[in-house]
């Protein structure tokens, strides 16, 4: 399993949602807005690549996704309050 | 120096723009509208920490640093235009 982050900016708000839904049925958990995080078989990676490559459309519309490894993932921090996982990292406010 | 990811999700436009102005500050580059990357060393990124918590004011508002080596960074997959960086990593589209 391949732990990913996908991160993006797509200008039109139907693609945006329906590629936050597209994320959701890959099973990624929603860790803000425009951001989503999750594990995956590279199977489902490569699934995850051409699917959201669907929504990008227009000149400004980028999508990332990374990799991480487990304590990287861990590691993060978390400045608010974030969507979606029931354990909290380093977290300040 | 450490490789960070810093990803916001800022509900006021003014805040949001501001904390931009602060990450270009600190050095690092915009890659989509709401994410910025690069190098700091331990005392930036703890300058970084401070200084993006005082833009995280609202219910909503939430802030993600992730620290990553080398070869994830370099690993990452870019569809569409990334901006700011001239050296392109894999690119669908």
């Amino acid at each position: 399993m391949v732990r990913v982050l996908v991160v993006y900016d797509i200008g039109d708000n139907q693609d945006r949602q329906r590629l936050a839904d597209d994320l959701f049925r890959l099973g990624l958990t929603r860790i803000q807005r425009s951001a989503f995080a999750g594990e995956l078989d590279p199977q489902r990676l490569k699934d995850l690549q051409r699917i959201v490559g669907r929504y990008v459309k227009k000149e400004e519309d980028v999508i990332h996704i990374f990799t991480l490894g487990l304590r990287d993932w861990e590691k993060r921090i978390v400045i608010g309050r974030e969507w979606g996982l029931g354990t909290k990292p380093i977290s300040i406010l």
